[in-house]
């Protein structure tokens, strides 16, 4: 597939309100969006840093996966996955597919920021979940 | 501290050649290095997308910590730490410290690709293991 760069980093954290100080007095980097997005039941903060955004992900209800993953990683924070930019999302699931790759989202759906967006499932990708996403405003 | 982007993204795996053909053939990247770095017990691999290089970690021995992060992981692999570029190590660590960060390393080492690195403390970071890193061929 057509990757171009790392579109964003995603991090699962218990309480955005405490790890933002984190992010902006410690790294120097600067909260530029909040955003719910009510159909993963989470709640996102971004940071800009180079080409990467930084996504810290809160969940908003204990059905979340992301509540799920902060509470098999023991109560802390993590890096949940890794989403990497493409001209294409659904040019990408179609090559990912063909070569046998198992996938979460079979069609691009809307994301956070209005990307679209699908993941991959971790299980074809050495253990690192994996999202690829597309910006349609830069079209 | 001084931040410009995405330096890496350190990613454990079992099994290095098992997983090169995932990066190369699915998300079709390309492996430019591969190298040991004795005093971390891993041997790497290197993969280059937009400003970011992504750093496969593979254990070389046991009493690697990369070995006991993907025993802890239940065997499989995973997103180890990430890497952030800086003009300065030196002056980022100093930063981090007068803020009351815990540090891994309380001065710059050297770290694969000639890089000089220090590791702050997850205790400190949101629960994620965080690098810093500056190249010295830029200077």
């Amino acid at each position: 597939m057509e990757l171009t760069h790392i579109e964003h980093i995603g991090i699962a954290t218990p309480n955005i309100e405490e790890a933002i100080p984190y992010y902006e007095n410690v790294l120097g980097l600067k909260c530029y969006n909040i955003e719910v997005v009510e159909d993963q039941k989470v709640r996102t903060a971004f940071f800009k840093i180079g080409q990467t955004k930084l996504e810290l992900l809160e969940p908003t209800s204990p059905e979340s996966t992301i509540a799920k993953f902060i509470e098999k990683n023991g109560g802390r924070g993590g890096v949940h996955h890794i989403a990497f930019a493409t001209p294409s999302v659904q040019a990408s699931l179609e090559d990912a597919a063909a070569k046998g790759v198992a996938l979460i989202d079979k069609a691009p759906r809307g994301g956070a920021e209005g990307l679209n967006i699908a993941f991959l499932h971790p299980k074809s990708t050495c253990g690192v979940l994996t999202e690829i996403c597309e910006n349609p405003n830069l079209k």
